[in-house]
């Protein structure tokens, strides 16, 4: 019976990335692998179901079919599940200085340029460029910008700070800043305030009610005309919808989310929905559904049990409910031990709320081996204070690097802006 | 007293790579961070070692320095231990068409193009096409050579399998070219017959006596006007040491290994030592030393000694030892309970050399952490036939990439020659 229907899944990734762990990746805690599954092995069961790795170049909704690299592909009914992307709120051009964290790149890329400035600084005389170096900022103090700020202020305090000889990584510059007036403003202020002692408790500089003017390369401009130097800055302010939404040809809103209909279709395309971050739709107490995991989740399943009526029991498109979101919780984790969390009526903060924080990660993750092995990197790290994912691999270009030597060295280290420092000589 | 010593250890990359099991990244079996560690993390308890990373552009052996990119850096003892590239014979222009594997970066390179490869295959309709993406060809039947053939046939027999809706990986191809009349013909004949017979049980085609006479992209010439199309062609047939061994104006052999003295030092330059797969020196027998990684541990090891009594004792260079190879045995794994081993007497083949292999490795990889999750994953495979690490993550330009859109698509897929497939719709 189910065998008469047909799925095919596209994406341009072969996996399915979990990305509440982004950051950990970034921050040198767990591998690229840990938080990726093949999206062919989890779905290898279902014998319905084709899974196409390729790029979709728009849509053609009047005559049933998405663009793809590979050519057109028909449907009957279609779902969007593109995601989001980071957003510079009008400012594109600030993405090459302040790289956000949304795709496995992202992360591969801050994991190694955020350890290249603590190597370079090591190798630097010059005082100014050696504290510019040693320091990190990270805009926008939501989970994401959370999440990082604590994690590599933990990186610097208790993982490398035994390691470098000239250099004292505990003396590392975590600048985190906020344009709001708390940082995690979608918590309870108990629990704001609370994640704002847990960070300062672990060196993180938190300035909040500070709007950024300008980005440029190494140092941020901000409104009031303070400037800050900075070998990395990271981007955790904003998302917008994938600019794909731009070519379905109906009302988004200013983040390039589609203004769907309640049941989640597209105005004048019950056979097309919209899920995830993609979806702008409003909860009943009038708020928007927020673009957390959770929501993206129950979406799925809405427009599942939609597609089943109406597949196997010719139920009619009129009698669709609207989609209606349950907020079972939020929670942040900032480091060891430190976390806050709402979960209905309970609300916890530091080793309670990093616990639930734990529990909830490690079960929504796919797959066994990538649960036990998580599972495990954490006992590891808890317990030895290291962290294992502490390579430089790979550094896509950015604007300032040197063009990589074709087959001479075996990594772009980007030693573009690098300082011909003077002799480092053995102090003998 | 040993802190009069000032030690630096300069190097490309922050970590130290295990190369033996480089092979298992490059087949999806484990994580690039499972075989690599910080080299600060390895060393931090030897106060009076400084690491530095840092690119070495050449030598002065007069005035004893050695030339980075971050400036000089003086020295009164030199130990070179460079490591080794792929060698092309001469033909340094089939490297773009045919990868070898001595960095992460390689490994990382050739499990996406492979990947990539079986991938576009489900999506191409040109029975021919459809052929040559399903074709691996590995050049060289040496030890590394013989892991990555029986590596990828295990990944498509057992592993992708039941994946696919279009295409049947167990049709893959994976062919095994030599030029010699053996492949591992290093080891006994009865041990590399034993091999022969345990990679055609794993379904490679062994190709012995066979030599390659031009490679271009996409295929394989033989001598005798042969020519093999394949997806993926990679390389295992040489190495060579360091071109910078070039730069130390001493004698070379053909492979640009520096003919040291019996004591590992340079010819004229008893402070200068080359050691590893840089290193040209002859055993007792009157064989050269082979490059393997024990060698290269016990001349490490030799010339620390030597070190320790010349600063320590202030033994005369004059009294320094000869280097003696000391021959433990050597051993190639082929797949899962599939490898042989020869030990002394004591030759192994099956599951007993396969497991002694296992052992080995665990034993001499570096550090806690990683020996733990290798051995996690390992079983993790024994037991579910999945492997852990098969996502596509970059790509570094090739010939024929097309080039990465900026900050558009998350990873370079390099759809550069995909071939536009008729429309991929649903069977209905």
């Amino acid at each position: 019976m189910t065998n008469d229907v047909v799925i095919t899944l596209v994406d341009r990734t072969n996996y399915h990335l979990f990305q509440p762990l982004l950051y950990q990746v970034a921050t040198c805690g767990l591998a690229a692998t840990d938080i990726a599954q093949p999206i062919r092995a989890i779905l290898s069961e279902h014998t319905n179901l084709t899974v196409l790795l390729d790029k979709v170049e728009g849509f053609d909704l009047a005559n049933k079919h998405v663009v793809l690299d590979g050519g057109p592909l028909k449907y009957d009914y279609l779902v969007l599940a593109l995601g989001g992307q980071t957003g510079y709120f009008g400012h594109a051009e600030w993405e090459q200085y302040a790289p956000g964290l949304k795709t496995l790149d992202d992360a591969l890329r801050i994991r190694s340029r955020v350890l290249l400035a603590f190597e370079r600084a090591e190798n630097e005389m010059n005082t100014a460029e050696h504290d510019r170096l040693m320091t990190v900022v990270i805009v926008g103090g939501g989970p994401t910008g959370v999440e990082l700020a604590g994690s590599f202020s933990e990186l610097t305090r208790t993982v490398l700070d035994r390691e470098f000889r000239r250099i004292d990584p505990t003396q590392a510059r975590i600048i985190l800043i906020e344009g709001g007036p708390k940082i995690l403003g979608h918590l309870p202020p108990e629990l704001s305030d609370s994640a704002l002692r847990q960070l300062e408790a672990l060196g993180v500089e938190v300035r909040t009610s500070t709007q950024v003017k300008n980005i440029s390369e190494g140092q941020v401009e901000l409104v009031g005309g303070e400037i800050i130097q900075a070998g990395n800055i990271l981007w955790a302010a904003g998302v917008s919808a994938s600019p794909l939404t731009k070519k379905l040809g109906v009302p988004l809103d200013r983040g390039g989310r589609v203004k769907v209909n309640p049941d989640l279709s597209l105005p004048g395309h019950p056979e097309v929905f919209a899920i995830g971050d993609l979806a702008a739709v409003l909860q009943a107490n009038g708020k928007p559904v927020p673009g957390v995991s959770p929501a993206a989740m129950q979406m799925g399943q809405h427009v599942a049990r939609i597609l089943t009526q109406e597949i196997r029991f010719q139920a009619s498109p009129a009698d669709r409910p609207a989609f209606k979101y349950h907020d079972k919780g939020t929670m942040a984790t900032i480091g060891r031990s430190a976390a806050v969390a709402v979960l209905g009526p309970i609300r916890l903060t530091g080793f309670p709320a990093w616990l639930v924080w734990l529990v909830v990660h490690i079960f929504f993750l796919v797959g066994f081996r990538n649960r036990a092995a998580v599972m495990f990197q954490w006992m590891y790290s808890y317990f030895s204070f290291r962290r294992s994912a502490r390579i430089i691999t790979y550094l896509p270009r950015q604007a300032g690097d040197r063009p990589q030597a074709e087959g001479g060295a075996p990594v772009g280290l980007g030693f573009g802006s690098f300082n011909a420092a003077p002799a480092p000589t053995p102090p003998r």
